[in-house]
């Protein structure tokens, strides 16, 4: 397996042969009792284990070795380092993360942020993240609960362009584009579905599917690792929590992306000045795609989305949902 | 139904409730006899039709009006105005673009080449371009074989982030990235499928799934619509005609997509200097993406591609396939 980037989009691409995944057990890889996989994190320290986080059975990127960036002719490659591992999210095999209670919700939190942080202070990656795939159509690889961190050598696609759009919005206005975004959202209140505390969710304005939800921290901050207090942690579980509990009301799958601040802030540590821009210019955020039957799809994959349900109507549909547990 | 612009991305959306598609008639509204909608091209001229083209039966785009360009606080929209049209490909109800012979398969390219070129001419169009979704799995609308010519006011994303980047590439090495990929291509040789005359068909070094296929001609040229000797346009359609049949013994349902320069040139008529780099920059070219059952897919939506079958591979099957008619 290894990395090539398109000349032409200058975007990086994982190509060749993932490993067999192992014929499925008969037990549970992630069940208590039956677990497998050296254990790269768990919570609570001591006790029962509530989350847990192992390397990924059949991993898309090899923690070991160096980059090796190399041309190919004009092509550029390296070789698929990384990190890729699963956190899972619950003991229990058949709950899944909407129906746990918050503080557990805020437990996974919990292990997305020390594992995303303990992997940045590997300076070969230049991002790390998490994401959960929910559900079959979603492409979810088990049944039990589980979602994935990501560490890689260089900063997915989009989370690229949006980095790039908003130093632009920041250079020319001296604003965050998303702290812009949530001001106006909560003036509006037409597509805020929910808030808690510092946080709020909303249908983006520019949605590229239907009931597409965002989850932000209102005050600017770039990073999710950065150590928040309970209360807070808590209200973003929760928030979370209710909204996930509305959104599989509308479809049992979904893909839910965190972005976060590259790790570019360590690797160019020279001048105070630099590590500012980048501070200022991103803002954290959590994004929720649900995956619905086609008609809710592009008609022209990849080229130009198409989202049938204004995001108003989505977030007035969604706020009229049930959130409790 | 409007154009909204993500903020963060900057790339537009489609937005709100298409209109409802009729109840599906008895008879195909697209067969001879039975078609329906005005035609606004026939191919021949004379004589019963072999190619059609006819207005989008539920369009994504308005051809009437001003685009109104607004502002909704720091949010940018317009209306969905541009043009959306059926292209009926053969008068027989089934039978696949794939299966029909190569001057018939030219007339539909035909039929493409000149709605885009008569689409360019509307100043409020950006972009034109025709596209093709083979199979339910790729939302295909009928089952008679068709294809859409869409013009935009703006420049579709995935188009947008190829001009930037070649043009870039041309800014630093005079040469454009499509040729010399093509020359890449054709020394090495393991990641090209097919040729005829000018044509040359390949596995791009970076393909997003399993089975991309590019078909570019060798020497530069960056718009599709430029009018053609008729041995050059029957080499293109042989060579695609040929590529179709060896895909669809992989797959039963792909994406076409045609990449041809946007219609900036005539809009910013002025110095000769900036239509001649527009003209250096781009390289038009087909896109052809099957789709496969998932494993093919990318397991963090939008983030990366993840590719199972390394383009060496994909190619050297496709080469062994039978492409005969």
């Amino acid at each position: 397996m290894e990395l090539r980037k398109d000349p032409v989009t200058r975007s990086w691409v994982v190509v060749g042969e993932r490993d067999e995944a192992a014929p499925p057990a008969e037990s549970c890889p992630f069940c208590p009792g039956t677990e497998s996989g050296q254990t790269l994190l768990r919570l609570p320290a001591e006790g029962p284990w509530r989350v847990r986080v192992t390397p990924h059975l059949t991993p898309l990127y090899r923690i070991e070795g160096e980059v090796g960036r190399a041309a190919e002719g004009i092509y550029d490659k390296m070789r698929s380092v990384g990190a890729h591992e699963i956190v899972i999210e619950t003991p229990e095999h058949d709950r899944r993360l909407s129906r746990l209670p918050d503080d557990a919700i805020e437990m996974v939190f919990e292990a997305y942020r020390r594992r995303i942080a303990d992997l940045k202070r590997d300076l070969r990656f230049k991002y790390a993240t998490a994401l959960k795939n929910q559900g079959r159509p979603a492409a979810a690889e088990w049944a039990h609960a589980h979602s994935e961190i990501i560490a890689t050598t260089f900063v997915p696609r989009r989370v690229l362009y949006e980095l790039r759009a908003s130093k632009a919005y920041f250079e020319e206005k001296e604003r965050c584009v998303f702290c812009d975004i949530v001001r106006q959202e909560e003036r509006g209140e037409t597509r805020v579905v929910d808030t808690q505390g510092d946080y709020v969710a909303f249908c983006p304005y520019a949605s590229r599917v239907p009931f597409e939800t965002w989850i932000l921290p209102r005050k600017h901050n770039y990073q999710f690792e950065f150590p928040r207090p309970e209360a807070r942690r808590r209200n973003f579980a929760a928030l979370t929590g209710r909204m996930l509990r509305r959104l599989e009301q509308i479809s049992d799958a979904y893909h839910m992306v965190l972005h976060t601040s590259p790790n570019t802030l360590v690797k160019r540590a020279g001048p105070a000045e630099h590590w500012k821009t980048i501070a200022d210019d991103y803002h954290w955020h959590l994004e929720i795609l649900p995956i619905l039957p086609s008609g809710s799809r592009s008609y022209a994959l990849k080229e130009v989305y198409f989202n049938g349900i204004l995001p108003e109507d989505s977030a007035k549909r969604l706020r009229a949902l049930e959130a409790s547990l």
